[in-house]
């Protein structure tokens, strides 16, 4: 069994190694200037360790794993334009440090490079992966527009919040563990059930995600505090809250983007219930990942790794 | 054999009846609006006409056909927010109708659904079909990052013009007919004399595109006259020029944005000798076109629709 650190520099080995293009530098430059700037590289880690359970050597699941780390990247420069976001990971984003116009066109490329790694499944797995990694990048896409969209109607329900962060972010993470069983030959059945464990995961993440943007130490959380909701995002927190139909989340919306509506909502929300049921909404899907990992071990697989990997990326301290 | 009107209408219908998602609205809509604008369908009718010369019957083919149309459609609506092109076909582009973050999300989603459209060959034809449609793809990504920065140059070389158009427009068509041949299980040889007459006949088209833009006839062109030298292409036409060094040059370049400059490069051109040598130009690459085409034939391949294609495409009497 290998740890996380090992699957990480072996990644970030893999990486820097691509064979893309050089020319016009104005199209690659841009992407090996993203892939530079790291990530916890989550994606292809659960491949491997997904394969890893088969006894999949890392080097045949490699192609499979970068496919969705470089789609990942990609669906970020875009994210990035659509955002206008100016940093990611500290450093400027494309469009920033190039143009809009390369962003656009350098996302794409890195998208065709994703594709190019999965060409290299030349057999009969080919198919399915091909087919899998369709249908999770379209839903992807429906995540990303589902959470513009939400910017502008006045209220969202808990349910589409939910299908949201399931199509933007946990249906990757349950390909990539999905991709790991692909590549090893497995059952639908086994299949599935990785699959399964990955979204239910990478909900429970992106719930905790969204509560340490509000209540994280900013020196391990490693953002500045409050992001969302200086930006009055609809996270499940302002959801929980919005719930209670207190009046004083009218006055938060008002409020001046500033230290002070930080503390505010930190206050009214714990006040109202939203920070407890938040972390209760997180651990039943933590809960639910775990009854996912169950039905793969009476299947006789070995889990360990898995269950690292969840206690790692959920703070149980929470 | 089956003529481009029959192939024409029934790839509009199979276009209106393709399954896309619904929801969310923002990342369809955009989509089946930009399908339906129309245009020539000229990618997916190469591959039914490649495909048709083996005997293999349009149903065989029109996925693969359909992955260049759909591929085609996703690079015009990336192109356009990148040229901020208002217009496209008679009709607001889709960053004008709705804006460019959902222009950039509904070209992403275009692009997904044109690898959806390659998966439905499920057995050994899959590998080099996606190998080829993920290098053309990239080498159109090349092709348009070559042609915006040709824009901040002050000069760029035949040769590298040439290269531009073959990556922009031309491989693309050379894949499609490419397509054809792959679906029906042919040699590798047969596959590359269908690849390469798409690219010379590509190469052939684009230059006479260049061509009308000056010199066509408004009303058959049906496009304005002279979009080009108004503002300031480095098409083949001035890159012919420009090699005379003639300082009348300098004078066009600094001209208002007017008929008068339309007016004074179409006669100075001419003095230069640019159009006699353009048209020499296209000439030289239909030639190397119908050449391909000999090659086919004597491989005792039925060439006839290729032909009247070519001649469809290139106006002879230029």
């Amino acid at each position: 069994m290998n740890g996380l650190s090992y699957y990480t520099a072996y990644l970030e080995n893999e990486i820097s190694s691509l064979k893309l293009a050089d020319e016009p530098h104005n199209l690659f430059d841009p992407l090996r200037y993203f892939l530079s700037l790291g990530g916890k590289r989550m994606r292809p880690i659960l491949t491997l360790l997904s394969s890893e359970i088969f006894n999949t050597p890392k080097e045949e699941s490699v192609c499979a794993a970068l496919s969705l780390e470089l789609f990942h990247n990609f669906s970020l420069i875009h994210d990035d334009i659509m955002d206008e976001a100016p940093v990611r990971r500290g450093k400027p984003t494309v469009h920033q440090k190039w143009n809009p116009s390369v962003a656009i066109l350098s996302g794409d490329a890195l998208y065709i490079a994703a594709y190019q790694q999965l060409a290299n499944y030349s057999d009969q797995r080919l198919p399915l992966l091909l087919q899998r990694f369709n249908e999770t990048a379209i839903e992807v896409c429906q995540g990303q527009q589902m959470d513009m969209d939400f910017e502008s109607l006045d209220t969202v329900s808990e349910a589409e919040y939910i299908e949201m962060i399931r199509l933007k972010t946990s249906v990757l993470l349950g390909c990539a563990l999905e991709f790991g069983a692909i590549v090893a030959n497995q059952e639908e059945e086994i299949r599935k059930n990785l699959y399964e464990f990955g979204v239910s995961l990478g909900i429970a993440f992106q719930i905790q995600d969204d509560f340490l943007d509000l209540y994280g130490d900013p020196e391990l959380f490693g953002k500045q505090v409050g992001g969302d909701v200086l930006s009055n995002k609809k996270t499940l927190l302002f959801l929980k809250a919005m719930q209670t139909g207190d009046k004083r989340l009218g006055k938060l919306i008002q409020m001046d983007a500033d230290a002070q509506k930080v503390v505010y909502a930190q206050n009214l929300f714990e006040e109202l219930g939203a920070k407890t049921a938040t972390l209760e909404a997180m651990k039943s899907y933590y809960d639910q990942a775990m009854e996912n990992l169950k039905q793969l071990e009476e299947k006789g697989l070995e889990t360990g790794t898995l269950h690292a990997l969840a206690q790692f990326l959920i703070n149980r301290k929470l």
